[in-house]
């Protein structure tokens, strides 16, 4: 690719002399590897020294980057765009030679019903297995060996990875990749205790929906409404081996990282980070754009929007974290009491004495 | 269904005037918006201003309530139940049209081999894989690809959602539910540390046994004992994510919410009820009718039955959230403490002036 | 097997009169309930008081075992190896009638595609799907239902239990055990937010390198690199419902327990431990020999090799089991703290009335 083509593909803007006359790109390469010929990047300030000797062909760099402190070779192009390092990744994919991971087609092994709805330009593996009634969207990919429930539905430009289960009913929107071994819609965990000190369970009669452009790890779990729906809302990035319970919503374009759950019928908001293995309890609600630092125990509804917490149970991370400095004082500080508490009754005796 | 149609069904009592000439039940609704032939619920007391206006034919209430003070529309028919919303959840699940799950009967894709045993009336899902001489009961259904090991034996009435594997020789007993992708056997994490600072396997010969009654959620994992028996006991109830270790022991009765992980030759005691992200450390018992609350370490044997711990390492529950309490004035306590040693080394040089 | 036979088969030595005339072992059994022709076993010295009594023909016992002080029932003949427990296990394995998991050959369901490399003598599970130009090592198991994916190679002498997903590409050593639901290769959670708040994906184009000699448990996650790769190097042992995020690299023979969850791009050294549900931050660097107590969470480096660490966030355990220590008087000592100022305001005004 020339760089003005590579430019406008990622909607840079190119800035450099002697543009014309410099060589096509044919391969990327870190800034201190880079040859002429090759593409590289710079995201980090602490390289911006190698900009004088890399013999990169074109570098990428922000928008926002001084140019001028960065003199570099002279024939050093650059493409300024708003995120370099992933344009990097942008420009790498582009290159790499792609493994097809999804054959085209309906694979002669899948299961597919006769009432199910099928899209154009599907493609379904190998032991997949479609249910009654269900609708598969335009240009969707399902994986080997998953298993779509009874009218459940897909939208369109979906990616199933390999053995995701989606439970019967549960409604998928479109662009939505669901990773290996993901289970979408099974029970909410509900029993009514007996008096006898049994459980009787509760039925769970809801779906699950996840709107568009959702991604969802592997082997995360996302349980069913018992009425109603559990909710992910559009744009919502779930990470590896998360627990969604019954009833749960998820706002819009809200992070969670691995190992995280989510206790039923609590309702995070938008734009929420949610770090690893942190426990929200149920029936409560958070703000938007609320952080919570990894492993943080939240009890209890967050009404303020946009603030960061941590600890178990939570507090607002600069309080949280004056109170675990403060812990690592504490055995010096408790001896250092006992120390004063009788520096102080030796004084009461000295008074009393005078 | 008429109104004694529903209350025999439910086991529950009629109180109410001309109860012959209310129309039959159709639909269920809220409180709110029920309308004539509709039946509502009320189990949340703030609900109870409703019962003056709702146009339910009829309320599914508690065998408590005092109907005295909650006269009511004069017409309004009252159905006394143990749990009103239990109760009410039963009857939506009665008029909903379901959707079959299991199609009757084996799929041509599943195999079965000739000297495995099975039992009438069973369904058996599509790529469903059952081992030699592997035994399943009457009424059970196996969903698609789920794996069951050799010589592995299932009860009767068991439902196992799509893609769970139960390893060779374990044992399910009746009326169990087992939840999408989970794993029943899988090899106890045990390996001797040998003088080069490797590991060597150490053989799990065990297995796993599963009583009557119990429920698994999705991607729970279950290990298999070293000798002997891993053991879940009848009517315990497991949510998704977790993990039992080899040889652990789980009570009759007991719940354990999601990503709680209980370490190898623990013992769980009867009706207990662990929540959710608990740790419990290996070779301990824990008392019956214990409660743990989210998040907590257990580091060592609990002997009281039917108290509550909290916090890491835990602490019973009432002593630990003192603790809690005070770690949040710690740093204000802190500069206090640094202020009250000045004032008493002051106190200090005044009295020796004197 | 005589006794000879079975030492020579441990390494073990035998020590002892009349070896020659014992009978055969035809069974292994415990210290209390074993008879002539059993093999038991001594590891825990509270059960050598049963040496006298045992009606055992020999005994497994530590090559450290003062046998002077044990002297035993005159015919008793003991074989010395370094684990007794673990030596018993192999016995017990050895003379324990195996269920054969994996038949031999391809399964007729399985699908291998003609330019997948095949090993000699494998096994491949009935609905197991093997990917295109997939490589599969000699005498390597495939449970029933995994999937292999394009340009994905599995080593030799492999175990894969049933319903394990293996990304394209990935690259799996020699002897590595992977257990049920176990997903290798996932993409990395790595997302770019934009100015509008939502998030462009990061493609994950590295892949996952499992070393030999590794074992994964079950509903494991191991995602894929950003670029290069994840890499678990030889020896290291993977408990279930572990989550290894992208970049990640574990050292050799490092053991990790179920359900803790190490973030992007950290690097864990060689010969360490991490107990349970224990949370590491990303891009940090965990030391050799270094042993994490269950639930801690790691927020930076850990430099010296061979300490152990405890808390959220972690101290060196000696320190954090003080500060924990010092937590639990906190309660009181605040009622204290309040009473010594008071007692010192007292002073005060006493001073000064003087």
């Amino acid at each position: 690719m020339t760089i003005h083509e590579i430019a406008e593909w990622l909607g840079g803007k190119v800035v450099g002399n002697n543009i014309e006359s410099a060589p096509d790109i044919e391969r990327v390469a870190k800034i201190e590897e880079a040859d002429s010929g090759s593409l590289t990047f710079l995201a980090n300030p602490k390289y911006e020294k190698h900009l004088g000797t890399t013999h990169a062909t074109a570098v990428l760099v922000s928008r926002k980057l001084d140019l001028k402190k960065n003199v570099g070779r002279a024939s050093l192009i650059f493409i300024r765009v708003d995120d370099p390092y992933v344009a990097f990744l942008h420009v790498l994919k582009h290159i790499t030679p792609t493994v097809e991971l999804f054959a085209t087609g309906i694979h002669s092994t899948a299961i597919v019903p006769s009432n199910a709805i099928m899209g154009k330009n599907i493609s379904i593996g190998s032991h997949a297995v479609i249910g009654e009634h269900a609708i598969i969207g335009d240009n969707t990919k399902i994986g080997v060996g998953c298993v779509i429930g009874n009218h459940a539905q897909v939208g369109s430009e979906c990616i199933l990875y390999p053995n995701v289960v989606v439970y019967h009913q549960c409604k998928i929107g479109n662009r939505v990749i669901l990773h290996a071994g993901a289970v979408i819609g099974s029970d909410g965990f509900g029993f009514a205790p007996k008096a006898d000190g049994t459980y009787e369970k509760i039925p769970q009669l809801g779906i699950v929906v996840i709107d568009d452009d959702v991604e969802i790890g592997a082997n995360t779990t996302i349980d069913r409404a018992t009425i109603g729906d559990t909710h992910i809302h559009c744009g919502a990035k779930i990470d590896n081996l998360v627990q969604i319970a019954h009833n749960v919503v998820i706002g819009e374009h809200t992070v969670i990282a691995a190992q995280t759950g989510i206790s039923g019928s609590t309702k995070i908001g938008k734009h929420c980070m949610l770090a690893g293995q942190v426990g929200i309890a149920g029936h409560i609600e958070i703000a938007d754009r609320t952080v919570i630092m990894a492993q943080s125990g939240i009890p209890k509804s967050i009404g303020e929007p946009g603030k960061s917490y941590f600890g178990t149970p939570a507090d607002e991370a600069r309080k949280a974290q004056r109170v675990y400095i403060a812990m690592k004082m504490l055995p010096d500080m408790l001896r250092e009491f006992t120390a004063l508490q009788k520096k102080v009754a030796e004084l009461e005796r000295k008074l009393l004495e005078k």
